[in-house]
């Protein structure tokens, strides 16, 4: 048996999110699917770097699988072929046997998209979160920003139904930047709590429009209770870029 | 009553083509739903400068509807507000009452995309025709197009099933373009038969391949008879771009 460390891309559009669940359309489900009938073996199955909620995007999901085979370069389109065109294999390498797509992961980066205007086009409506009359000022969402990079308990940050006793995460780089009709926001950290991102887009963008302080992150990050950081940002507006090891 | 011309951008993924059909989803039952319900008035209904097929995309799709509301520059919000988001109207005027967005229209724009790469993004599945292993010469491709250029009968350009008998149209543009990661077909004339661009479309690919000649497509269109020109282009590569009155 040889490890199998693949590069996975999916518009989340049409997803229950990515891990398996009865009776939902789930990228875990089509992938296993995939590995099964490749492989024969209804016990088949991907081991992913993290889930990720309905509606999320990835261009950079990362899974690991352990099989029999040996396609050489024909992997990529042995597996595309199985799998359903919102379900993109992009990159496939063989690896060392310990290396593990969850437990290896050592940081991961994702972008929350926003997009500008007064009307959102239809080719946008779920891959950016519209911001209809809001025109945010993204130096105050950048100060806001400094407060949260750095090593912090998250309690605040995170879906108050996130079962892990420790809070404390690491963010490395946290801008915000507009682009043409897009604001970006781009986040890099050792690891994220359940809903962790979406939360700080929702609190950041409080900020941008004058309902919060800058300074008003720091206070939320200290009370250590989700009921402070307001509105979790929608699920479409969010890709996972990168998962590195 | 007073006669509205309005500019309607649509993701046609979703939708069983423009037109309505009974349990169908389509983009004029949408609007005419929008219509009856903004008006209370179950006659309420709008005509469209023509239809366009399943999975056919719109960004200068034209309208007319009459009306007895002045609702001044609240008419996009309020038809906006009425309809799904894979349907916007993106420009709304009061316009005489012999205007009309089907009779009246002297011309049509239409653009054709695929894309390059030997995998195709998750996110442009729906949006471009991926050439996968092709690499079209865009140079014999718009050698081929010159030849369509002008008033020709395009009876080899169209569906069988087209009722229409004078099949004489005027193309004033047609050119191909790569730009970056997309191969690109614009074509401009005073109106298109029923599937003659991506005819047009799946005839150049042909030509641009090396299946066919760019010659081969001035024999095509004076054998009048669509069995020559090959097989029609996937509806989800083509935009209604812009219709001129």
């Amino acid at each position: 048996m040889k490890r199998m460390k693949a590069t996975v891309s999916y518009d989340g559009t049409h997803f229950a999110g990515y891990q398996s669940q009865p009776t939902m359309r789930t990228v875990q489900a089509e992938i296993d699917k995939a590995l099964v009938k490749l492989h024969k073996d209804p016990t088949s199955h991907a081991v992913a770097s993290g889930r990720t909620d309905a509606g999320v995007h990835a261009l950079g999901q990362v899974i690991h699988f352990d099989t029999p085979l040996d396609l050489g370069d024909r992997w990529l389109m042995a597996l595309n072929v199985l799998l359903p065109k919102d379900v993109r294999i992009t990159a496939i390498e063989q690896v060392s046997k310990d290396f593990h797509a969850r437990y290896g992961a050592k940081g991961k980066t994702y972008r929350y998209k926003w997009s500008y205007g007064e009307l959102q086009s239809p080719f946008e409506r779920n891959f950016a979160v519209h911001l209809g009359r809001w025109n945010p000022d993204v130096e105050r969402m950048n100060a806001g920003a400094v407060y949260l990079i750095g090593t912090h308990d998250f309690t605040s940050f995170c879906s108050a139904k996130t079962a892990t006793s420790n809070k404390v995460r690491t963010i490395r780089k946290l801008t915000l930047e507009r682009h043409q009709d897009e604001l970006i926001l781009e986040v890099e950290g050792d690891g994220f709590l359940y809903n962790m991102v979406r939360t700080i887009a929702g609190a950041l963008l409080a900020v941008g429009i004058g309902w919060d302080e800058p300074e008003d992150i720091q206070k939320i990050l200290e009370a250590k209770d989700r009921q402070r950081a307001g509105k979790t940002a929608a699920a479409h507006g969010l890709y996972l870029l990168e998962v590195t090891y």
